[in-house]
């Protein structure tokens, strides 16, 4: 059987640490190319770029293996391996390790989900994997623990066939493997946003604003990805691309609009 | 009872014609704050920018009312509203008139939808609308009724209390009134993309490559959003921010993943 081909990105950027351990972990699932953005794209949302052409460059990993570094957003990077700058379509997108963790409405604005996302639409399993902590030093231990727990659950997609309009969106404890309590199969939580408007004088006395303010928490209700992290548990969540909210078409039928 | 407070964005920027559509219609709803991109930010996605500082400027529009311009993103562009740039949290978010459908999967790229989500993070009831026409003029009289729908969809929503963690996401045909043939409340369809790969040399011999093709088609399966427009019908699909994946929970629970 031919070795399965996967397509790794990121929205760190191509030197994050996060992307050559799961690049390192996938190489014993497949064949692996690498296409990720030349600079950090972090809530950079579902992008496709159409107004300025897309470069890539031929690049080395810091373990000196080759790789494809594009201008591009995430999701770009996965477009262009689809349409035809790779050989072969990827028979699995994988996207991060995401430095901090991607969770509830997070994934909406998420550039790590969003390479996963472009991924679906062209027809491949994909993969979105955080490691949820804000704090991320990256210690090794956890990160490459992260970047195995990947490589299986890769290997269990590919095995089971898992295909549609959906996604894996995978958050993994900063921790070492030990401290791990388990996997749970998750819905998305409810998030806090603790975003605050900073206004700042420029030195010509002009006013700008930075978007600031505490990370997020959240409603630890059980059963979401939000109660699996504070439970010290990998989440996966299956995110679906069609964001019909089908228990309102019935309500709002009754309004009688009208042309 | 006070006047309903409605902030207007966009994603085509501050100068597009489908803005100041939107806003003269509102002004019959309601008082109406303008905060849109000073630039074009179509498939920008949903984005929060906090990488670099927002720059806020008091513009006026193409009829001499005020409005603000900012260099943020249309998601970024409500976040300051209701962050504090705003004396007070507007009852309404409406973000467009986009220049272009948002049919399907469109709407995970769609920057003006992304607009509607940030408004919906914030609690506030928000719609999405886009004149679904890739060949748009911007004929005044298909834009002036679009924009008059909406007013009609604004005042239902606040008399029903309409709120939720949704948005409306609304399609008009490029069509005078008296040509579009209903309104219909859908779910999304199926796109056909048909973006391909474009490679051109630049005068260094150096490769780069634009997404470019025919816009996507669809499958006008009845009941989507496809459909309806291919109708010549106004769609309204609401539009969920729980992107879970509902039905492959108890799937993936089988797996028995482990750490």
């Amino acid at each position: 059987m031919k070795k399965p081909y996967i397509l790794v990105t990121n929205d760190d950027g191509i030197d994050a640490p996060g992307l050559l351990a799961l690049k390192r972990a996938l190489e014993e699932v497949g064949e692996v190319v690498v296409i990720a953005p030349d600079h950090n794209w972090s809530a950079a949302g579902h992008t496709k770029t159409m107004h300025k052409p897309l470069r890539v460059n031929e690049v080395k990993l810091a373990d000196g293996s080759p790789a494809y570094a594009s201008n591009g957003a995430p999701s770009d990077c996965v477009a262009l391996g689809v349409l035809g700058f790779l050989e072969r379509k990827p028979d699995l997108v994988v996207s991060g390790i995401n430095e901090g963790p991607n969770l509830g409405h997070d994934v909406t604005y998420s550039g790590t989900v969003a390479a996963a996302m472009e991924g679906v639409i062209a027809g491949i399993p994909s993969i979105a994997v955080s490691l949820a902590d804000y704090e991320v030093s990256l210690e090794s231990e956890a990160l490459s623990y992260a970047a195995q727990f990947i490589a299986r659950l890769a290997k269990s997609i590919l095995a089971e066939g898992l295909r549609g309009d959906f996604l894996l969106n995978v958050n993994v404890p900063n921790l070492p493997r030990e401290e791990i309590r388990g996997v749970e199969i998750t819905r998305l939580g409810k998030r806090i946003y603790k975003d605050v408007l900073i206004e700042r004088q420029d030195p010509r006395g002009r006013t700008y604003y930075w978007i600031g303010g505490e990370p997020p928490t959240g409603v630890p209700e059980e059963g979401t990805d939000i109660w699996a992290i504070a439970e010290k548990k990998i989440s996966i969540t299956p995110i679906k691309l069609d964001l019909t909210e089908y228990g309102l078409i019935e309500r709002l039928k009754k309004w009688g609009l009208e042309v």
